[in-house]
């Protein structure tokens, strides 16, 4: 199939090489040059433009970082028209990009106004996931556009939920994101605890784990250095996803709670948390070592 | 073996009970007449008093409702001399309730001195699983002492952890119900901000189950009704784990974050969010209800 | 001086009356014809629309719900230009809308480069200060800006700051009645913690005020009935200002802290509890009534 | 009058000093011997015991840490009776130490049964005005009592407040200073906000101080430095009231919530910010240097 891929970071760059690995003619974009040199050195065609990487595509992939950019590509921003214009009647559009619902609608709605299918279908998994193909999607759109993209979906991902109409993807991440915020920050105060009173933080993670305090930080990625080998804890909090990733997630889920009158008490505070860990100078490393606000040193 | 089993309350009794079935000789006492009748209907031998029961007893098993019930009884309350000066040397004493972890170094201290042993060993799984001899144990105390115990724990639970030193089990059980206590505030913040955008909350609990939001609630005890049949969200949050329970754990925790100066934001918010339900005349309903604080109604 | 006057609300309403009676020639516009025809009623020429509205006035008043609507109304909507197109070079702008301090400064670069002056003058004060001409104005935008509008505003309020360039009266207003949600729930907490103890609510209030809890709510506004005789605690929390629009300036705030990567832990946790509260019923009461969710009943 | 006074501290010192000069025969004692030397050198005499310092007082008044300190001393701690059973019948007890309002009822208690008035008279104000005579005391006690005392008391201080029976004095404190813990992170909250926002401290302070965010700190302990001539935030956060001394008072507000089941969500996640202030180095600064947690460096 022929597919435009725009977007060719951390996650986008991977993601773009597996629909080529697998056989699909990618034309690949990126206002980076660099990330455009990257794909090409391994056999992707790159076009000049976004407007010429979708040339003729019958999937356009999007992964972007944020709402504004999103909508400033497909809908225009003032200096010229769209991306929507330059694309095919009956062409597929995936956006991958975790941004909110609601821009998410906006575009699908004047994409298909101009007769163009779109579906939201933001992921998790992080690079390493990205490189491997093991992402998870969240979808959101009709059931029809959703089985058009899975094949190109399984190329990248493991893992493929449908949350519902368009949008669903981005409110199914966010809801997640988080919780993951609320479970990090909650596993951390309670190892952190449990230390204070002189308990071995293997011991009381191993306990935890199995009881109803169990969730996916105490299986796969302990936030009290020493515990899981391989998370990020245990390699000086580099790696794994970032404290600012998290705080845009956090910050993406309460945007959506003012829309929608929510009440999220512990993702708010959540945010705050991160934030102040943030400009406490640790945004770059990974969102487990929040636990370094709770935990006093030796 | 000869046992004393004091408090026999809606855990304490059918736990004797399974003492009793195992075999032991138990001599039972509970300062409520219609508990005491309840276990003799059973064929357990009841005594007249705590002093009573205690008399040749091998094994002490304690199950109380707080701090100052379970100093009270070993070290007196100014009425009296405790139930220490009642109990053979050698003995051993089992500490099954939920209290501070320093009023369970404080009894012990005691006990020992007095050349008693000395275990605390609270438990998680409710009646059912008091009823059901699967109990799960936290316990706190030496290698030796544990082993004594063990074949006691054994016959009115199904997991047995060892936790650390005197205070241990105390301190790891207040650290998970801590954090079961946030689980199921975020959980629900996470499920009610979705619903809130459309999505249908079976769906989206199960992407989170399967994503790094995957928790004990989603796995098995989900707030929202109807996803879980057998969850008391389904069941008009009947039975379970009280509000009011929950509400005494997570001050257990806070009062330990205090005595040692731990910052614990959420274990915090999630006390002052389950006092409000309780106010707002949620007290006696399962915990999961909080979820009605953050639900619009239909 | 020759005045268009743009949202004729409860406060707008009797804004543009205050202007007409200080003699100016206002002439005003709403979509609403109902507040049309009150203004009318008091001698106010009415507009058949904004772009009637604004011909040849040297100054344009507006008090809008919204960002979008403020954004919408000058700019454009995309089905048609935007009202700056309509007024006259060299106009003022004054807006004193309660929007996003970014909105202001969008709207504020293109007044500028079309030749118009804008300024950001939002209010506190309620519906009393409208109709009494006693509102405080926080002003965003330039010395001369603000001089050329101090004698409209000195019609209509009697505090007038200047916090900064534009956008800064939208920011310490949303600053201000964050930290003014703050200090109610705190307030009510501190009151609400005193009265289970046992204490007189208007004594305790009393030695608060005069002590270092001294603030706002306590001076003039105490959240309990019967300790402040006008306040809107004492008359069923029927007046005042209601808890959907305190929810609707901590949403603000927090758009604006996510803005800034700021950490607002109190505001953030603020606005979910009046969330919450609104969820429950509460959303056209008055703020101080959140002091229900706190307070144990008789 | 023959006065004892017990806890010669930052606090204690200066005021039975001030007893000693307004012409009262004061005895003194401290297990600290350089305190006892100190008031000694200023010509208060000095006791080798408590026992020997209350022997034949009129009024005994004591300022001491914490809970544990005021009832071993007056009841007792196992090594022998306490000092109640020295103290002259008829005698009057001013305790100043800020604890618990239920150990305050628990002595009060006692000494009433042996003949011995009792009040609790917490105190705010700091070791200045506890040097200048102008402590604000919070009394709970009867009429009758206080009355004895306020002769006293107004040698010590400027401000008396009755705030109710036994214990409400201390109740009244920690609401206070609970209030007062969250307005100055509220308040930080706002300034950081403002200030990420490009505006200047001093004119946004100003702003908030005369609306409806108006309070103490804003009044007299603006947190950001600079704002405040003789404020803590303009001498690096030096003297004041420590941050650890107001983690202490909010540890016993939360204690006091427990035990009445009150909901206390900001008192609560105060609590939490001054300990992880306190975790990061912070504990010896002044408590307004909890700004530095939510305010970006430069």
């Amino acid at each position: 199939m022929k597919i435009a891929f725009i977007g060719l970071g951390n996650m986008g760059g991977p993601m773009a090489l597996n629909l080529h690995k697998a056989g699909h003619a990618v034309t690949a974009f990126d206002l980076n040059k660099d990330a455009c040199a990257k794909v090409q050195a391994e056999g992707v065609a790159v076009a000049a433009s976004a407007q010429d990487a979708v040339q003729g595509a019958e999937a356009i992939v999007t992964m972007l970082p944020a709402s504004q950019h999103v909508e400033g590509l497909f809908l225009g921003n003032g200096n010229g028209p769209g991306l929507l214009a330059s694309i095919a009647k009956g062409a597929l559009v995936i956006d991958s990009s975790t941004i909110a619902a609601a821009t998410s609608q906006k575009v699908a709605k004047a994409a298909e106004a101009a007769g163009i299918a779109f579906i939201d279908a933001p992921v998790s998994g992080g690079t390493g996931g990205a490189i491997a193909g093991t992402l998870t999607f969240m979808v959101g759109g009709s059931d029809a556009h959703l089985e058009r993209a899975r094949p190109l979906l399984e190329k990248m991902g493991a893992n493929i939920f449908h949350a519902g109409s368009v949008g669903a993807g981005q409110t199914a991440k966010i809801c997640n994101n988080m919780l993951l915020g609320i479970l990090m920050v909650g596993t951390s105060e309670a190892i952190a605890l449990g230390v204070a009173n002189g308990l071995d933080p293997k011991v009381l993670s191993e306990i935890m784990r199995r009881s109803s305090g169990g969730n996916w930080a105490l299986e796969k990625y302990n936030p009290f250095p020493g515990v899981h080998e391989n998370a990020p804890a245990s390699k000086g909090y580099a790696g794994g996803f970032g404290t600012d990733l998290m705080l845009k997630d956090l910050g993406l889920a309460q945007e959506n709670a003012m829309a929608t009158k929510a009440s999220t008490p512990l993702g708010g505070l959540a945010r705050a948390i991160y934030a102040a860990h943030s400009i406490a100078g640790h945004g770059g490393e990974d969102f487990s070592s929040v636990i370094k606000m709770l935990q006093k040193k030796g």
